[in-house]
């Protein structure tokens, strides 16, 4: 595989993407040849009725008889797409083929890319809930916060079978892994960081609730208003209760508030922020800009501030990527029979993301490289372990 | 491919079935390699946001830049699942995992295996409707009788692509083919036909409708209440109207007086027919008894009365298979672009499927084998003919 950037040096043409994208961007083919009469007999009719039959006596046989155990749904109403917003499923569709490539390559899992034509909660839930005997595991992806929350909320507590909205957890995951490597790298400990999160949508909420669980302890989340803050009008719930467990010195206000003293900025929003606030923060910030194409702080600024800057772009080094977490997560999950994807699994996941950099540790180069093929195999076994350990 | 039936010989034995099934049926790949960061940029974000964009300004370009135009969602809810009946859908999945092999390897489309948690006809509506825009199609499968009709038509009246219900329409096809066959092989005329159709549920009714569609004009159909005749008493609606188009003598009452004088017996129910009823039939009667693994009228006994002999099974001549007919109506539907599976679709599938046994056709082969590599370009050619005279 190519680990350097210099295939990224010519732009990316319209042209080349509808290349790539003409007639679909999966194949799904029979795991074995059907070539004479007795396959087709042990396949289909009449020989596939001992399978059905056995799974019928004894359910959880479907682990065994059928493909359930590696196969995830890749499910999105399309509400949310990169940052291109409510554009519908079948627009949202090139991205969830694209998603369903990413657990195919890097996870060796089947992958099935499912949009929806329904937007509430409850015909999300609906939907979903219908056809979730088909697969394993369910990947929510870019549906609109707050229902998001809601729809996962949902089925998490209503089906057996793990679910995971990875614009929240497999950002959260990645965010974490990088904070912790950027803050060995500075020689700091995330128990004292004061850090600043833009952006209370399904990446920002999940950001903060983890780190919290990583032992930050002062983490001021700023949203389009300004600082989520208990007292505020207008929370929607997630937000009250993002209020509740963050902002520990009572800050109220906007950006400069926020930004008064921090050590590190976690930016996912689509958000600007400009010298003016950067000159507040405490000296060589940690600056993560990960709105994607355009960073929230401009490229040129984040290096002239930060003492470890990263972003979402693949042509800059530490790119935040979530193709680190969610294969090795969904694998290690599937392989161990989860239910759930557990805190503790996303924690293994963060610890073994971070890990994998190892001795080549710096200030730009605080994340492996997607395409390093260390980290799913790494990222699974923690996870395996971790969902053993949950029980 | 084996076109000969040596390889039945040996019994299948449940191992062998298990090992065949173990991991599932399916692989899902990516359709090109993604092995360096360009790669991903173009799969994935941020290059993949063109394919969306040009899908959003203009949505027929989905069928460009996705998968659709070659992908197939195979969905039951595992309420008749082959003999089996209402096995549930974990238990119904290696018959959908089989399905789909069956449509990758006869017609290189993408088949999807989706069973469903819910059982009613809204409830079933409702999740093919909301996963519809992932897919370019959709094959119902082994849904009961009589949700199944409302359910087709339902989705037909209200998604703007094809919905298949194969236990219907796939059946009838074929059958239609079949009878045609054992027609011209027996010097008779489908005009001159009295034909017994044993089954009032999916398959029976489909049959029906479609030789009446091919011309023949005197059907009697047995339900296991005996003949489906008008102004008997609890007739479901689907029933209601195969009596009004069905029946022409007027006859009532059960087996016996259906199979006075026919021609042809058309057995797509669990019944059994013993000798005496061979007995009343017309002189060298058709035989198609359907029923899998154990057909309606013993082997032995068909052979010795009927002039041409069908059953569905893989180790007898004549072979009704459905795999006859879904790959290629689908794929032609597929590349027609159209929007239903009207009748004339069907009708030319029917004819293509019976003129591929050629110069060969005899007693004992009026069916094409299911391995015959001719047969789904044929079938496909014919339903995009019949598609694009339809407009």
């Amino acid at each position: 595989m190519d680990n350097n950037n210099n295939d990224l040096i010519a732009p990316i043409t319209p042209e080349e993407v509808f290349a790539a994208h003409r007639g679909g961007k999966l194949s799904i083919k029979s795991s074995r040849p059907l070539t004479s009469k007795r396959d087709l007999s042990i396949a289909y009719s009449p020989g596939v009725a001992e399978a059905c039959l056995a799974i019928k006596e004894d359910p959880a046989r479907a682990r065994e008889l059928t493909g359930i155990s590696r196969t995830v749904a890749v499910v999105s109403d399309g509400s949310a797409v990169l940052g291109l917003g409510n554009i519908g499923p079948h627009a949202a569709l090139p991205v969830m083929e694209g998603k369903c490539q990413l657990f195919t390559t890097f996870a060796d899992l089947n992958a099935i890319p499912i949009v929806l034509d329904v937007h509430s909660a409850d015909e999300i839930v609906a939907a979903v809930t219908a056809i979730a005997p088909s697969v394993g595991a369910i990947n929510l992806e870019d549906i609109a916060a707050p229902i998001c929350f809601e729809v996962e909320q949902r089925l998490e507590e209503s089906l057996n079978i793990p679910v995971f909205h990875d614009d929240q957890h497999g950002t959260a995951v990645v965010v974490t892994a990088g904070l912790a490597n950027a803050c060995r790298v500075t020689g700091r400990n995330l128990e004292d960081l004061r850090v600043v999160v833009s952006g209370a949508g399904a990446a920002g909420v999940a950001c903060t609730r983890m780190l919290l669980e990583s032992g930050v302890k002062d983490i001021v989340v700023l949203d389009s208003r300004g600082i989520v803050s208990q007292g505020r009008e207008n929370l929607n719930p997630v937000k009250e209760k993002i209020a509740e467990v963050t902002n520990p010195r009572g800050l109220t206000g906007g950006p400069a508030e926020a930004f008064t003293g921090a050590d590190a900025f976690i930016g996912v929003s689509r958000g600007h922020v400009g010298e003016e606030l950067l000159q507040l923060m405490a000296p060589e910030p940690i600056l993560f800009s990960l709105a994607n194409p355009d960073p929230e702080i401009p490229v040129e600024l984040a290096n002239k501030y930060g003492s470890v800057v990263a972003t979402g772009r693949s042509d800059l080094p530490n790119q935040v990527n979530n193709v680190l977490a969610f294969p090795g997560i969904f694998a290690g999950a599937l392989a161990a029979g989860a239910t759930h994807i557990a805190p503790a699994m996303k924690l293994a996941a963060s610890k073994a993301i971070a890990a994998c950099v190892g001795d080549d540790l710096a200030a730009d180069f605080i994340m492996p490289s997607p395409l390093d093929p260390k980290v799913e195999p790494a990222v699974s076994k923690a996870v395996q372990e971790a969902a053993r350990k949950e029980g």
